[in-house]
C-alpha cells in the first residue's frame, strides 16, 4: 500500500497557489498512489478541481468541513470509501488571534474506513494547531491537548480494524512531548524511523531552507530544518506490517515552483497476514505511557493558569463596563433633569468594550473548562488503566 | 445490570436546587443502581456534593465538561470506569440565543467504558439542542445533525463492546425523524418498548403535567405529557441482553418536591453470554435506514438554506458597515480640512454594528459548513455501505 501526504498551504494568500494545484493534480495522477491525504485545501473550488482532475485515479474522495474555512483535510482514495467521522479538536486558538487564523479553520481529525487489497483499514488525516512561536509558544496546551483528543479519538474508534494510518501536520518535532503521546499512547510507528530505505533530506526533514515558501524565521535555530509532518501506523495482532520506503521531497521534475512549503511524505507499508493469530487488541497501558500523562497533566496545567488568569481580567472587566454603564445611564438621567456631568466617554464606547470583554470572557472560561477537562480525563484513564 | 437515568434542570436559577439535589442524592445512595446517568449537572459545587456524598455507594464517577457552563453530563458508577471519551456537536445553537443558553452548554456525548459483571460495557451518556417550539423549530436540523454525529460516534467506538448503554435526554419524542436515525443506524433498542414489565406514566412519559415544575406551554398540544428521556441498549452478537423492568417516576416518598422537571428513568437489563457464538460485529446498512437517511438530509437542507440566507444576509451588513466606517473616516477627514458634513451616526455605533454583523456572519457560515459537512457524510455513508 502506498500512502502519500502532500502538505500544502493553499490558502487564499498563497503565493502560486493556482500553479501549484496543478502541479498536485498533475503528480497525483502520474504516481501510482493507493491513498492521498491532504491538508490545507481550503478553498472549495481547489477541492472540486482537484477532484474533477483525478476523478480516474481516485475515483473515491472526501472533504472534511468544520469551523468557518474549514479543515482543510482530504482524503483521495483508490479503494471505495465506506464511513467516516470526524472529530473537531475542543480547542484551538482563539478568533481574535486573527493573524494565527488557526481558530477558522476548525481543526479537526478526519477518519475514513476502506477496504484495501483485503484488509479493512482506518484511515486517519489531521492537522494540528501551528507553533508561531518556539521559545514563547502560548497555543502549546492547546497542542498537547490536541494530540491527547487525536490519540484518544484513534484508541477508541481503530477497534476492528485491520490497520491503521495516521498522516498529518502535526505541527510538532519527533521529540515532542505530543508526538510522544500519539506514538505511546496509540502504538503506532512513525514511518521514517521504521522505514528500511528512505531517501530525501537528512532527518526527514519536512520543513527546509531550500524551499522558496518557507519563511526563513521558522528556521532560525534549525538550519537543516524540521520535520513536523508525519505518517504513522500500527496493525492488528494478525497482520505484520512493515515499512518498506519513506520518500521526502517536494520538487517537481517540470517546475522550479516547489508543491507546496512543506515537502511531501511518501511511505510505502507492506501488509501480511499471519496465520493462526486471533485478531484480538490488548487494552493495557505501556509502562513509558505514565510519565508522558504527567508532562502533559504538568503542561495543560500550565496553560489552564494562564486561561484562569486570563478569566478572571476578563471577569472584572466585564463588571467594570457594567458598572460604567449604570453610571452612564444614571448621568444621562440626571442631565435631563437639567444637571450636567460628561466626564465619561460616550455609552457607545462602554457597550463596544463591554462585548468585547464579554466575548474573551466567553472564550477563556470554554479554554478554561476544556483544559481542565483534559487533565480529568488523562487522570481518569491511567487510574482505570493501572 | 441496573442503570438510572434521572433527568434534571439543575440550573443556577432553577427551583429548590438544593432540595432536589439532597433528595437525588438520597435517592442513589439508597436504591442499588449500577449505574446513574444525569444531565444538566451545571455547578461543579453540586456535582462535588454528590460526588461526595455518593462515595461509598458510587466510587467511580466522571463528568463531561464542555461549552462555557459544562454540558451537565456526569456518570456514577459501582464499577471502575477503564476510559473515556468525549464528542462535543459540531452544531448547538447560537450564542446570542442567550434566552436559550444551549450554545452556552456545550451539549455533547460522553462515553465511559467500565467492566461490569465480567461484560465490558460501553456506557453513553448525552444531551441533545432542547425544541423550544414544536411548530416551528429553527434548531430542528441542529438536532438531527447531532443525532447523526450521536449515531456515528456510537458506531465508531462501540466495537468491541460487549453490551452498548445511551441513557440520555434526546428532547425529541419517540417517533421523531432524530430517535428513528439513533435507534435505526446504531441497532439500539429502546429499553420502554422491549421491557417485559413497566410502571410509570402512560406511554412511558417523562414530562408530565403533573409535575410541577414542568411549563404547561410546553405539553399544551399533549395533554398526557412526552417522551423525550431514553435509555437504549444493545450486544455484541455473543451476548444476550434483555430489560426485564423499565419504572418512571420523579416522586420521592418522603417529599412533595420532584426530583426534576424530567421523570426519573430506571431500566433493569439481564445479560447473558451465549455459548458457541463468536463475538464479531457485522457492518452491514439495514434497510430501513436507507430512507432515514434521505429525510435527514431533506430536512438538514432546509436547516442549510436557512443557514445561507442568515450568512448572505452578514455578509451584505458587514459590507456596508465597512463602507459606512470608510466614508466617516473620509468625513472626518474633511471637518479637519475644515468643511462640514455631519450626516453620520457616531463612528463607534458603526463598529459596534461591524463587530455584531461579523460575529454573526462567523457563526452562521460555520453553521453552514458543519450542515454541508453532515449531508456530505450522510451521503458517502449510505454510498459506502450499497
Amino acid at each position: 500500500m502506498k500512502s502519500q501526504e502532500p502538505v500544502q498551504a493553499l490558502r487564499f494568500l498563497s503565493k502560486k497557489r493556482k500553479e501549484r494545484l496543478a502541479l498536485i493534480g498533475q503528480l497525483l495522477s502520474q504516481q501510482c498512489y493507493d491513498l492521498a491525504l491532504l491538508q490545507e485545501i481550503w478553498s472549495d473550488k481547489d477541492y472540486s478541481e482537484l477532484r474533477h482532475r483525478l476523478s480516474d485515479v481516485f475515483p473515491y474522495t472526501h472533504r472534511f468541513k468544520s469551523g468557518v474555512i474549514g479543515s482543510g483535510l482530504c482524503v483521495f482514495s483508490q479503494f471505495p470509501i465506506i464511513d467516516c467521522l470526524q472529530y473537531q479538536f475542543s480547542l484551538n486558538g482563539f478568533p481574535y488571534m486573527m493573524n494565527h487564523g488557526d481558530w477558522f479553520c476548525g481543526k479537526a481529525v478526519g477518519l475514513v474506513k476502506l477496504k484495501a487489497y483485503g484488509f479493512l483499514c482506518h484511515v486517519y488525516v489531521t492537522h494540528l494547531h501551528a507553533e508561531y512561536c518556539r521559545e514563547n509558544d502560548c497555543y502549546r496546551s492547546h497542542r498537547i491537548l490536541q494530540s491527547w483528543e487525536l490519540a484518544q479519538f484513534i484508541r477508541h474508534t481503530s477497534n476492528n480494524s485491520d490497520v491503521v494510518v495516521l498522516a498529518g501536520d502535526l505541527n510538532m518535532h519527533p521529540g515532542d512531548l505530543g508526538v510522544k503521546l500519539v506514538r505511546e499512547w496509540t502504538g503506532l510507528k512513525d514511518s521514517y524511523l521504521e522505514c528500511t530505505e528512505y531517501e530525501g533530506p537528512p532527518d526527514g526533514c519536512t520543513l527546509i531552507p531550500s524551499n522558496p515558501f518557507t519563511d526563513p524565521q521558522e528556521l532560525k535555530n534549525f538550519p537543516q530544518g524540521i520535520r513536523i509532518d508525519y505518517i504513522m501506523y500500527k496493525s492488528a495482532p494478525g497482520i505484520a506490517v512493515s515499512c518498506q520506503q519513506v520518500t521526502t521531497g517536494s520538487q517537481s521534475s517540470r517546475s522550479d515552483t516547489p508543491f507546496s512549503d512543506h515537502e511531501i511524505v511518501t511511505a510505502t507499508l507492506r501488509l501480511q497476514r499471519i496465520p493462526g493469530v486471533s485478531n484480538v487488541n490488548s487494552e493495557s497501558l505501556p509502562s513509558v505511557v505514565s510519565p508522558i500523562f504527567s508532562s502533559c497533566c504538568t503542561e495543560i496545567y500550565t496553560g489552564l493558569q494562564t486561561a484562569e488568569r486570563w478569566s478572571t481580567i476578563c471577569r472584572y472587566l466585564v463588571i467594570m463596563f457594567l458598572f460604567l454603564l449604570a453610571l452612564q445611564c444614571s448621568t444621562t438621567l440626571l442631565s435631563v433633569l437639567g444637571l450636567k456631568c460628561n466626564i465619561f466617554p460616550p455609552v457607545l464606547m462602554t457597550l463596544l468594550f463591554l462585548l468585547l470583554s464579554s466575548l474573551f470572557l466567553v472564550l477563556h472560561t470554554a479554554e478554561q473548562r476544556q483544559l481542565q477537562s483534559v487533565i480529568e480525563q488523562i487522570n481518569l484513564v491511567q487510574h482505570g488503566h493501572e
